[in-house]
């Protein structure tokens, strides 16, 4: 027996109520991305490799292999590019708000436990410029999770410049850069430290402050621009925080929302705001997306500003299933049994009630004992000359 | 520029219209699969090379690749065998109604035009010997075809057992095999009388026979049962299409339905009836299935009778957009435009109309050369203290 029963790291079967459920809500999702005017768009799961080209990325997560021709080929680790692999390279013009629902693949190792395939869907702004497309995202966003009644979520906004302009004005690259970055990550105030003694600049204060520069935007904001030179780059971006900060709470008065100014773009191609989705009994970040104003430069062609954000749909369907709020499956209350020859009748009959259920057993005491396990209430035998029904439990 | 603009062989973007009306095809047919009392489940699409091991099957057609402990990992090409593996591997027990609707991948060559990958949906039936099981998939199919406006579908049985039968009576194998397996498929009339020389039997007659053996029930299987030896393994075999048929025949008096005897399973885990289904203006047969009562038993479990049918979407997605027949998008009429700081109250006037769409365009002028461009007929515009009406053209 060749036969081995594992499933590869990072994918699952999905049965039953769950596989029901997960389709369930990602119609759901779709429907509501319709309804606010998102098209659908629909690229493979395979692409060519260079789709997926990036100067900081770690390419160590994707799944490789070669096709006939000898060329490299990677499933997809996300969404976002090939879309802007479409928008570069075929006839169709911008403005464009796009959806998209699907399954994503990351080659993760085997003890970090992650998902490697997994269902995301999410929108992309192509052609705005203004931060109403922030906005648009947000309040996208918070209709999704609200129809999906996620408990308690929670957005996190920053902003990509931040980090890059810092790096620009040190004149830092490779392991210098890729130091700040895990020092911004881990909050790590004592290493911050040591780092500007290295590089002193004009913004010592601001890169010291990072591991606190997070949590309610009013402070935080009002913090960071004391800290910063007064002609400082990063000032329009406060700017631009303050602003969209101002208009989602008028917006959505009741939700929570925070600023965290240490935050790096996880994705070489986002270039400005950047939000990330959190909420109760929810391990990771669910949301994920921002402005990425590039991305169509990487495919030969001129800016196009553009936005968006993906949702991790397996997450929310774990965490639907948590709290007993994925779509229950209707139980049907009745078998209905014929003889082969007297199938096209009961098949008629199971379409009058959205309660029967044919059965396709041989024989009528099958059917009684399956009704029995999964508990029908009767069995409908359907002969040449008559209909029978049985209570389940009644038959012997 | 790096940048290959091209997508690998066999795979497609879809956009707008036709990504929407095949998402919206994919519900449809889902939606009837559940009406009709089965299950989804969800399997990975990268599963481990061993669960599409087959002796008989021309293995060139995988995608291949490792994972990070160095396993031997493929794209499924087929959804049988994953459900097969559950079955046999998790403790679920049949009988089961299973429907799926997922990607899967060919490795197929560039020249021959073919779709690498593709998006399947189906049904498997689990646990049910009875011939209700196969009248069961054709009713299913004829529903969904149906519902679809399929127009002129056709569908053809046959049976795994009747070539294989032959195999094991002649005592070839390999090479010869082959031989014949060829000259079935191509219904080589001189070629099936050069092999019968070779190895004679008292099957001469029928094998000889096989090329015209095909076309409407009644008259092929009274020819096959005269050319049969009395005794022959091969006649309960006619007999068990001859009673499906004729069931069928009752319950749909209208479809279009042959039997061919010349049939060669494509899968080696096919045990019994084999449907195909083709329709005008679709070049291919875009429906499979059959019996395959001993895929479990590749799983090391015991056997459990199956049977089953995969459809092709692509191709009915296809079909549907040549009829024109693809859902259409709702063309929304009105943009409402506002400031930033009145996004919110433009927001709440779109909920109410489904022909309103929100603009995000930063000015006035724009979001009128969009409505202008995309037909729209109207731009309301909100400010602070008044709402405007713009009808889309009268602009200068």
């Amino acid at each position: 027996m060749k036969w081995n029963r594992s499933l590869p790291s990072g994918t699952k079967d999905k049965l039953f109520r769950e596989a029901n459920g997960a389709y369930q809500l990602e119609r759901q999702v779709n429907d509501i991305l319709k309804k606010r005017g998102y098209q659908r768009i629909d690229t493979p799961v395979i692409e060519f490799e260079d789709v997926f080209y990036s100067e900081e990325k770690n390419e160590k997560e994707f799944y490789r292999f070669f096709d006939k021709q000898g060329r490299l080929l990677v499933l997809r680790p996300d969404m976002t590019m090939p879309i802007g692999r479409v928008i570069a390279t075929t006839g169709i013009h911008p403005p464009l708000k796009l959806s998209y629902s699907g399954k994503v693949f990351r080659s993760n190792d085997d003890m970090l436990g992650e998902q490697n395939e997994l269902t995301q869907a999410g929108i992309e702004l192509i052609g705005y410029s203004s931060l109403k497309a922030e906005v648009e995202c947000i309040t996208c966003a918070v209709e999704l999770l609200e129809t999906l009644n996620v408990p308690n979520f929670h957005f996190e906004l920053g902003h990509a410049q931040i980090f890059r302009f810092i790096v620009t004005s040190l004149g830092i690259e490779n392991d210098a850069k890729l130091e700040l970055q895990l020092y911004f990550n881990n909050k790590s105030l004592t290493d911050l430290h040591r780092f500007v003694e290295k590089f002193p600049s004009e913004l010592d204060a601001f890169i010291c402050a990072i591991p606190r520069l997070f949590g309610e935007a009013d402070e935080v904001l009002a913090m960071a621009k004391e800290l910063l030179p007064k002609e400082s780059q990063i000032i329009p971006i406060i700017d631009e925080l303050e602003m969209l900060m101002r208009t989602i709470k008028t917006y959505h008065q009741n939700i929570s929302l925070t600023v965290d100014l240490g935050l790096v773009a996880l994705m070489d191609y986002y270039t400005g705001v950047l939000f990330s989705g959190y909420a109760d009994l929810v391990p990771d970040i669910f949301l994920r997306g921002g402005r990425y104003d590039h991305l169509a430069e990487q495919f030969g062609h001129s800016t196009i500003p553009a936005v968006g954000f993906g949702i991790n749909l397996d997450t929310l369907v774990t965490l639907q299933y948590q709290l007993n709020n994925l779509a229950s499956l209707d139980q049907p209350t009745t078998l209905v049994h014929s003889s082969l020859a007297q199938l096209a009748k009961a098949d008629l009959l199971v379409k009058k009630d959205p309660g029967y259920q044919l059965s396709l057993f041989e024989t009528v005491e099958e059917a009684l004992n399956y009704g029995e396990k999964w508990q029908y209430q009767q069995v409908i035998e359907i002969t040449q000359d008559k209909i029978h029904v049985i209570k389940v439990g009644d038959q012997e």
